[in-house]
């Protein structure tokens, strides 16, 4: 099976507009990176929780992709915009309808 | 901005795999229904947890899906597995990569 991710995080008041900017701006080279499914959701249930579900081919080439230097730029930026609040669930993926 | 939802659900201790297998076999008819990613992911954390991410063209789409006799039928078939501890996040999808 391969490797997914469902993640959330914060943004300061007024910036999750910019945050998902952010993340849609660096999905491009994902796929080359081993990624197959990037997706952003803006939250429902507030203004600032963006949730990101992905899966990839091997959790090393998850691993290994936060360590491109676009991704270190990409994070160094989206940190001030965040409030440190994070969640994370690892998932072995099952399959599904659009993979 | 397309609807989509991040669910999660507990399953009864041996019991996963058996009601990923109905989530899974009640995939087919998805895309004809509206729906564009339906993902199933087993978490990592625990033997129980199962995660759902989903994608639909529009919201009514997806509540008009589960009045489906397809989907009472499984749903039907589901609910005695599970302990009954449900989680959902509704979202507004921004993009991404895989869509």
């Amino acid at each position: 099976m391969t490797y997914g991710c469902i993640a959330s995080m914060k943004a300061r008041p007024g910036l999750r507009d910019e945050v998902v900017s952010l993340l849609l701006g660096a999905a491009d080279g994902l796929r080359q990176a081993g990624c197959d499914l990037y997706l952003v959701g803006l939250s429902e249930d507030d203004e600032t929780t963006i949730w990101v579900t992905e899966v990839w081919r091997t959790r090393e080439q998850h691993d290994a992709s936060l360590e491109l230097p676009e991704a270190k730029a990409a994070i160094g930026r989206a940190v001030p915009m965040l409030t440190g609040e994070f969640t994370r669930q690892d998932m072995a993926v099952a399959g599904g309808l659009g993979l």
